[in-house]
C-alpha cells in the first residue's frame, strides 16, 4: 500500500488538515478549531488526535504514514525548532520532540508562508518548476522563494521578505514593519485601496468607483474589467509598482515563473498583465522571459506545502 | 598523503591558476596566457599541460589530484555545459567531457563570478558563513549569492545580477545591459566617477578633487579620507543608493553577511561605513544584524572558488 502523509496548516484561529498521497493527491482534508487557551497546550494533543481520528475513519495504519508535516505562523529553524509563536502563545521548543509524546510518527515543521509556497510549487501553479517565487497579495505582500526547489529561509528565516522591499523615498505614510515607502503600501489588497483613494482625492474625474463605501482590490479590479478609466490608471500604478519590484527580485534570484496567489489574485490573469508589462520593462534582460502563473491551490497550499515537508525531510535520510 | 586541487581562473587575457590542499590552503600559483586564436582551441590543451607541468614540478601523482575547477566568463549550466564564452572564442560545449580527452581528472565547471563569490565563502570575508552576497564593485556592480553553501544560479544563470537593480526612473543615461537606472551606474567603479562630475557640475564648490585629470572612485575616497567635503557628499550619495540597493536583495534573501569586494573596496572599512549607515535605514528589521565585511582574497578569489567547485562536486557524489 502507498503511504500516506499528513499535512497540517496550524493558524491562529482553525488548524487546516489534509491526508495526502505521497504523489500529493489530497484525498481528504478537514478542519478544527485552534485552542489557544492555556499558552496553545491544547493544540498538538488536538491535532494528534485529529489526525488519530482520521486513520482510524480511513483504515489508515501507522505504518502506512510517512509523516506529518506542520507548518506554524512563525520562525521555525532547520531542526525544527520553534521561536516563538506569538499569535498561539507558544514560546521556543521542538515541536516535532512534543508531537512524539501524542503519536509516534516522524514529524518536520516549517514556517506558514514558505510551505504555501512549497505548496504551489509541489502542485499548484509552481509545479514542475525548481526556481519559483510565490508572491502573496493579502493584507500584506508575501513572498516565498524557491531556489533548487528548496524555500530560501536565509540566515535567520527572514529571507522572502519581498513586500518590504524599499521603493519610494518619498511616501510619508508609515508601513506596518515600521519602515515608509514598502512594496506591500502599494501592491496589497490595502495598498490598492490606498492607491485608489488617493487617486480618487486629486481630481473630479467620473469613476464607478467613486463613492464605493467599502474599496477594495475587488471593487478596483471589477472596475477595470468593465472598463472604468480611473480604476485602470490605478491598476496600472499597481502594476508599475509591483513589476518594478518584482524585476528586482527576478535580478537578484532568475526564477523560472513568478506564482502570484492571495486576495488579490482572485481577479484573473488581468491582475498579471499589468504586472507582467511593466516587469518586462524593468527587468535585466536575462530574466525578461520569466513567465508568471496565477496560484492555484487557494487556501489549500499550506496542507500541500506541510505535507512536502515530509516527503523532503523523508528523503534526506 | 592529502590530496590536491587545482583551481583555475580562465579570463579573456590570462589563466590564473593555483594548487590548494583540500583544506583550501593556496601552496602555488602562477598564470599563463589565454591563447584566444582558432576559436580558444588552444586553451584547454594548454591549461592541461600547464597543470601537468606542476604536477611534474612538485612530485603530485594523478592519483594525489582530487580535480580541476575551471571557471569562464560565461554562463556554465548544471551539467558543466558551456553556453557561449564570446570573450574566448567558444561554442556550446560539456567542458568536463573536452578536458577529459587532455587530462585524466574530474573536472567541474562554474562561471566566474560566482566562483569568485563562492572563493570569498570559502575562504576570504565570508569564511565560516553559509548565507552570503558577494558585490564586487570594479568597472560594473557584480553579485554572488550563496545561500546555504551554494551559488544561487537560478533558472539560466542569471541569478545575483545586482548590478542591474533598477532604482532610478529619472535617470537619462543608459546602463551597458540597455536599462536605465541601474544600481550599477551609480555604485560601481565608473558610478562613483560619474556621480563626482556630476556634483562637481552642480555648482562652484571647492574641492580638491575639481579639475582632477582622471576622475576615478580612488581619487574620490582618497579625498574623503583626507576631509574633503564635496568627495564627502558624493560618497554619502554612493552610499545610500547602494545601500539601499543591497537593502532590497537582504529582503529577498537575508544574508548573514555582505562581502564587499572589486577595485572600490581597496579603499577600505570608509566603503562599507557608508553603504551600511543607509542599508541600516533601508532594510527590513528582521535582516538590520546583517554584517559587512572586506573581500579578502582580491584577484585570488576565483582560484579559490574554482578549487571549491571540485570539493563541492566531489562531496555530491
Amino acid at each position: 500500500m502507498e503511504r500516506k502523509v499528513f499535512g497540517v496548516d496550524l493558524g491562529g484561529t482553525t488548524v487546516k488538515m489534509g491526508v495526502f498521497t505521497e504523489e500529493g493527491e489530497l484525498l481528504d482534508k478537514w478542519e478544527i478549531p485552534t485552542r489557544k487557551e492555556d499558552n496553545g497546550s491544547n493544540i498538538l494533543p488536538d491535532i494528534a488526535s485529529s489526525i488519530k481520528g482520521k486513520m482510524n475513519e480511513r483504515n489508515i495504519s501507522i505504518n502506512d504514514v510517512a509523516g506529518i508535516g506542520i507548518s506554524v505562523p512563525g520562525p521555525v529553524d532547520e531542526d525544527g525548532v520553534i521561536h516563538k509563536c506569538v499569535n498561539l502563545g507558544w514560546g521556543v521548543f521542538n515541536i516535532a520532540e512534543e508531537m512524539k509524546k501524542h503519536i509516534d510518527l516522524p514529524v518536520f515543521a516549517g514556517n506558514d508562508a514558505n510551505a504555501a509556497a512549497l505548496g504551489e510549487v509541489w502542485r499548484g501553479g509552481g509545479k514542475g518548476c525548481k526556481d519559483v517565487v510565490v508572491v502573496t497579495l493579502g493584507t500584506g505582500v508575501g513572498g516565498g522563494v524557491i531556489v533548487n526547489g528548496k524555500v530560501l529561509t536565509g540566515y535567520i528565516g527572514a529571507g522572502g521578505e519581498i513586500g518590504h522591499i524599499h521603493l519610494f523615498d518619498d511616501e510619508t505614510e508609515k508601513c506596518g514593519c515600521g519602515n515608509t515607502g514598502c512594496l506591500e503600501q502599494y501592491a496589497s489588497a490595502t495598498g490598492i485601496a490606498r492607491l485608489a483613494k488617493r487617486r480618487l482625492e486629486k481630481d473630479d474625474m467620473p469613476s464607478s468607483i467613486r463613492g464605493v463605501a467599502q474599496m477594495n482590490a475587488k471593487v478596483v479590479f471589477d472596475a477595470v474589467k468593465a472598463g472604468d478609466a480611473l480604476a485602470q490608471e490605478v491598476a496600472e500604478e499597481f502594476g508599475e509598482i509591483l513589476g518594478k519590484g518584482l524585476s528586482i527580485v527576478a535580478d537578484v534570484t532568475n526564477p523560472e515563473v513568478f506564482v502570484i496567489g492571495g486576495g488579490v489574485s482572485k481577479a484573473g490573469r488581468v491582475v498579471i498583465d499589468y504586472i507582467e508589462k511593466y516587469y518586462k520593462k524593468y527587468v535585466f534582460h536575462a530574466s525578461r522571459g520569466t513567465r508568471f502563473e496565477l496560484a492555484t491551490l487557494g487556501n489549500d497550499a499550506g496542507i500541500y506545502g506541510s505535507a512536502k515537508l515530509v516527503l523532503d525531510g523523508v528523503s534526506k535520510h
